[in-house]
């Protein structure tokens, strides 16, 4: 069921647990427009996936209606999807300076670019979509050009945050747009949709003008090279690694392919500003004395692949670390993550680094409002309805709580799931239904959907590994013809396979063909042999990998 | 090589990560006693072990010498591999009264306790072992009857802390013996080991007196009934619920087997104690207003079978949360826990409950002490030697640096790794060899040790899946005879597995079973299949599952 003409349907189509986070869509009447289509980053428990996408079903099914998708910023987990999703839904493409520039790079990357529309859009200008209006406003984020939305409807101003925190001191220097924010508030404003990421945390988030104190401060202690390891998008941090460096008298070089990329990019377009001379490539640096020395690198969250970890496991061939450097973590660590990163720590210590991390120095703050943030946008906004977007469902309740304590009124706060319809007429709002928002998997050249019994059988195999039991047998007359060979990985070593081979053996000699002179059914004969040697396996082994049971009729 | 007489060993055995952790060892000539047998929690990498024990291949081997196990508390990670380790070496055991039940239960859960001697030890005693012996001194820890040890050895004393905290108003009233430590201190002290849980810390530990004002505090606002999941070894946390609880009037009903069994044994030896009529079963419970109930639950770390994550999946009978109802999460979250612990609470917030944690309230305090208090400790005792012990290496290495800002001489503190021999003689101190301290696994009824594949090959199927190719031939003609079926978990959906195996036969056909006329030979086909059919599904899916092929001459 379509939006009527006279309601608008506000729809989350994706966030992995944070609702809304990497793609909504908004709806009135035949216009649809899609806010953001960002990657999600697989949890723990999904073996295996590279990426998870959003589902695009409902978006498909209603194609001739979608007029654009929206971009509030260059962050991965609201541009990242953009390649898989173009290939599904032939729409421009809306976004912010910065933001656009990384989607050309990563459409070309994908060599989906050709034959699409790619927009920039400027803080402060309105896009017109049908039936529905979009101004892009300045909000603070970790990125620069981060952007909320002014959506006009025929019902009223729909204001969506994007993520934001409320900085008076960004690092580029360009605060986010309060007074715009304040004027759509007294104009009257429909629905808010608001970034409920640190809607638990009390009080304000601190300004990126404490990192900037901490890093000098850290560079002007460390003795010899520092390192910094921080997301190769985070250009706002990058710049104040350079103005830490340059006010400590030092040189900066980089590493790693994605914060090359971006620095160069950074740099071409203005968001990276350094004197001439201090950004300098990593073979030049090695001739300065350590204490000239800053690496900005990648693999905060400890990923495999990233300079850091290769760093740390001494397989890095142009930086090797020893005593006397300082390596900073300017970034939290993402949840999932910890164990690695801890590891990968403690292999730069043995190896004489000193580590500072956001526990022991301000390296780093968090780029989302706290409560009382969160209240003043609440505040400022005065909506009539409001939606908390962007979070795990307890920091929605927690957002929810926030918005009642500021004068919402409670009925008119819906904490929503992904794929729930909140439908919005003149008369009132009410959830009317639920449309396909499950998440598709990215593995390989595969993708596959949530209903597959793939990654559940990933689990298993993960846990308990698995046995191939290859079974010679004379068809004719119901009995085994030749040796019993147990194969397994992840289950048991290779001896005791061995004799687990020669009971299993005995087992099926005695309890499956047993009819001499009679032919035996395969197919009943299946049944058995897998719950005999499941319970054979169980018993000798207390575990249950998958049998797989290979008749060899000979 | 066995230490001599006129010199000292300290061998640091099981840690995980976390060095000295679960198992220290102590030499003098032919003396050596064991600390503590503990238990590791298995890291997320790996798959499907259930314990992780620590290495007895060195007390084995030196079986004769080692004299008793002695134990400073009575956490998992210090006593919980007892069981396993009494079955490879025949020692009596010594422990501190709570310790010394909580062994004595999980003895006679494993039928172990038979012909093991188990010593109960007070604080303040002191035990001999041929050429060492054993003062046994009051710390502050997470649990009652925490002790830390001073050995008397021919070259002077050695002092353990055990895992520790200074907390001058400790929930049980009895703080730690800091007269006598610094007693120990002035008679002098050859060498200190000393906590390094919380050595990045800043500052002090509060006192457990915090939690028993946050636990009041939210129960007072709590409109409804209170839920509080710890762990079910905090005694001295339940008695700050009950205490709140008494204070609030409210009684208290407990659920989860451990949680009902360490309650039992606490109540019967008097480390936990309440009113007449305050605890009751949970059945009596239930007959109370809201207002007036209290249950204290497992499931902190979001343990799949525990009450708590039961509930949160309307999967536990007896209890159901809604609306008006309060979770108290009173724990910190083992790293590695947190994804699945976020889920828990969300789905409870989902069904109606208020959460409450430690990032959000003064649920609970950490049992380890901050900077200020190592740093006191090192004071107390000013260690002729140091070793750092309990703690990731960077944790050490930030102790051993407070070590050195208190005093101690740069060269006298050794930072060591599991099986890492420390050797002190009358001139000085060195790391002489390392012996064997990997970690043996126990999943299900087996154990295998750390050089196993049983665990790579667990993370390649986790990631990739497997592939059984059957492949029947004819011997002979050194052709395919029959249908080529690929049998897949894990890897690619069913519909897509028939498709690849249309392929493999193809391939097969084309590629080995090309010789018309000529046998094959097995063994070396095998080989040249393998690589075929790897290069084939990857081609294909982009991912290199486990391939097994499985030749059947017909």
């Amino acid at each position: 069921m379509a939006a009527m003409a006279d309601s608008v349907r506000i729809i989350p189509l994706g966030g992995l647990g944070e609702v809304g986070k990497n793609m909504m869509a908004v709806e009135c009447g035949d216009d649809i427009i899609v806010i953001d289509a960002g990657v999600m980053f697989p949890k723990e428990d999904m073996l295996g996936v590279d990426l998870v996408l959003p589902d695009t079903t409902y978006l498909v099914d209603n194609a001739p209606s979608v007029r654009a998708v929206v971009i509030t910023h260059g962050h991965e987990d609201h541009i990242g999807a953009l390649p898989y999703v173009l290939q599904d839904l032939d729409v421009p493409v809306y976004a912010p300076p910065l933001a656009y520039e990384l989607v050309k790079v990563k459409l070309e990357e994908h060599d989906t670019l050709r034959g699409h529309e790619l927009h920039e859009v400027q803080p402060g200008e309105v896009r017109a979509f049908g039936a529905l209006s979009v101004e892009f406003f300045r909000v603070c984020h970790s990125i620069p050009d981060a952007c909320g939305l002014a959506i006009q409807t025929p019902l009223g101003t729909i204001v969506h945050t994007g993520d934001f925190k409320i900085d008076h001191t960004p690092v580029d220097g360009r605060a986010l747009d309060l007074q715009r924010i304040g004027e759509l508030g007294r104009e009257g404003v429909l629905l808010l949709l608001s970034d409920s990421t640190a809607a638990e945390s009390p009080g304000h988030t601190p300004s990126e003008q404490i990192v900037s104190e901490g890093l000098k401060h850290v560079m002007a202690d460390a003795p010899g090279r520092v390192l910094v390891a921080t997301f190769a998008s985070l250009i706002a941090r990058i710049q104040q690694v350079v103005d830490a460096a340059v006010h400590d008298g030092r040189k900066v070089a980089f590493a790693g392919r994605s914060m090359m990329d971006n620095v160069k990019m950074a740099l071409s377009k203005g968001y990276l500003q350094a004197p001439s001379g201090v950004i300098i490539d990593i073979a030049e640096l090695e001739l300065l004395p350590p204490e000239r020395q800053v690496i900005v690198i990648t693999g905060s969250q400890g990923e495999p692949t990233s300079v850091l970890v290769r760093i740390a496991n001494r397989r890095y061939r142009e930086i090797a670390v020893g005593e006397g450097d300082t390596v900073i973590l300017s970034a939290s660590t993402i949840p999932g993550n910890e164990r690695v990163v801890a590891r990968t720590l403690d292999d730069l210590v043995r190896q004489g680094a000193r580590v500072v991390t956001p526990r022991t120095a301000p390296v780093h703050v968090g780029g989302h409002g706290s409560q009382e943030e969160l209240k003043l946008m609440l505040r400022l906004i005065e909506p009539h309805y409001f939606v908390p977007v962007h979070g795990e469902y307890r920091m929605l309740a927690a957002h929810a709580e926030l918005a009642r304590a500021v004068g919402v009124t409670l009925e008119n706060v819906f904490v929503l799931e992904d794929g729930d319809v909140l439908e919005i007429s003149e008369e009132e709002a009410r959830i009317v239904e639920q449309v396909p928002a499950g998440h598709v998997y990215v593995d390989g050249a595969e993708r596959f959907d949530m209903s597959s019994v793939i990654l559940r059988d990933r689990r298993r195999l993960a846990e308990e590994g698995f046995a191939v039991v290859v079974i010679p047998f004379d068809h004719s007359r119901g009995q085994l013809a030749g040796k019993v060979e147990v194969i397994t990985h992840g289950f048991v070593d290779a001896a005791r396979a061995q004799e687990l081979s020669e009971q299993a053996a005995h087992l099926l000699a005695n309890q499956v063909f047993n009819n001499d002179g009679y032919p035996i059914e395969w197919g009943e004969a299946r049944q058995t042999i897998r719950s005999a040697l499941g319970a054979l396996l169980h018993r000798e082994t207390g575990r249950r990998p998958f049998i797989i049971p290979v008749p060899v009729e000979v």
